[in-house]
């Protein structure tokens, strides 16, 4: 039986209430699709994303990203997310890649691009691989 | 007329989202409630806290440590999360200060507890001050 | 025969080469003190220490806050620091305890002060522990 | 006067202490090379570079990808190192190149590789801009 991150990922109900859909998921890389919504805005002076909601993404992303090479399921050691500029209003395109995934750690790099595909934030996310103990 | 973080805290979009609550919000501290949801679990074989949410509870808390002190808004330059531990269902508190804040830039430290008063997460959170230009 | 952290750290090359000093280390903190030199200025028109130097600092107590808790040699997973002030010239003390040390993976927190107990920098370093396989 | 950002790096008594050679500095990347040294090792049993060493290289490559693009001097807010496999002795070669510069603020992404061309850490550094008051 061969190993599916994309059922892993559907499985989530963090992932259907966040909203986020799966657009590429393999081994080379994950691309992840993020449609506005009004819950996401953190001021609404400003109307924009949240930064807990793009690094929620860049976690979301990047943790599968190194899901894909390892084919098991991980636990996130940590991540950081930078921001760029802000996110205005409108679907965001998040893209991961795996660095190095070893036996036990991997590394994923994230960044999220809003529709003008302008980069809006970067990440990094480190990651513990729960290999099956024979 | 005094600047009010809560009332800043309380006008956002997303804090209404994610549920969270203030406890305490001063110069010293800052002291925010989240109640579980079903909507907050990563894997349903583990049920529990994405990472995700962990992040942004820690990007709130410490973004508004930094506001509480400085009596400006600001946005986050970045932030970083570490899990120490699984967080189960049940309510969590996260605690931010400031560790400085300067004229342009601040930098606070939060940490995230569960209802036994276990830390499952910390991060810090570097921020950019919004000082009105006269 | 008993694990000694000290004779660990006094066999390193660069901790000799970079000059810290043990003052403490024990599973409850790690104190270092640092020697200003000439060579650890960033900036000749601003003298003061290298982030480098103060990052690498954090590195070190960080990683031996975990060895002592642990019992065992410890890699470096990732770290991050964040500067506080300038640190201008004279000794520097680093403080690093573990905030969460378990089978496999370690997590320590870190700060460094000036002679004057001023916070330059603070940081958090992730580490994988190296168990022996019986 | 045109802004040299090697010269700044020169007059830098760190850089030289740490032994790093320009190889190329503009604003579209800048590459370091940075020669072995015994001093470099960090623990004798498992010969390779200290973490502390490598994270210093990704600070300094990093900031000055941001100082070639904002022709000005600038300090580091605060840098994020991953480790991805070990570094034996041997040179190391530190690529890094703005991922954003704005008015006040910086990011940098930089990467190490060693002479076979393996990347053995990767960074982030957030920078800020010190533009003169004019």
């Amino acid at each position: 039986m061969t190993f599916d991150p994309v059922e892993l990922f559907d499985k989530s109900p963090f992932h259907r209430w966040l909203g986020c859909e799966v657009v590429r998921m393999d081994a080379e890389e994950v691309v992840l699709r993020l449609p506005f919504r009004d819950e996401f805005v953190g001021d609404p002076d400003h109307p924009g994303y949240h930064g807990g909601v793009l690094g929620a993404l860049i976690d979301v992303a990047g943790t599968f990203a190194v899901i894909a090479v390892a084919e098991q399921d991980c636990i996130t050691v940590d991540y950081r997310v930078d921001f760029l500029r802000p996110a205005v209003p409108g679907p965001l395109v998040a893209r991961a890649h795996s660095v190095k995934t070893g036996r036990t750690l991997g590394v994923a790099e994230a960044h999220v691009n809003d529709e003008d595909g302008n980069t809006v934030a970067v990440g990094r996310v480190s990651l513990y691989i729960l290999r099956p103990t024979s």
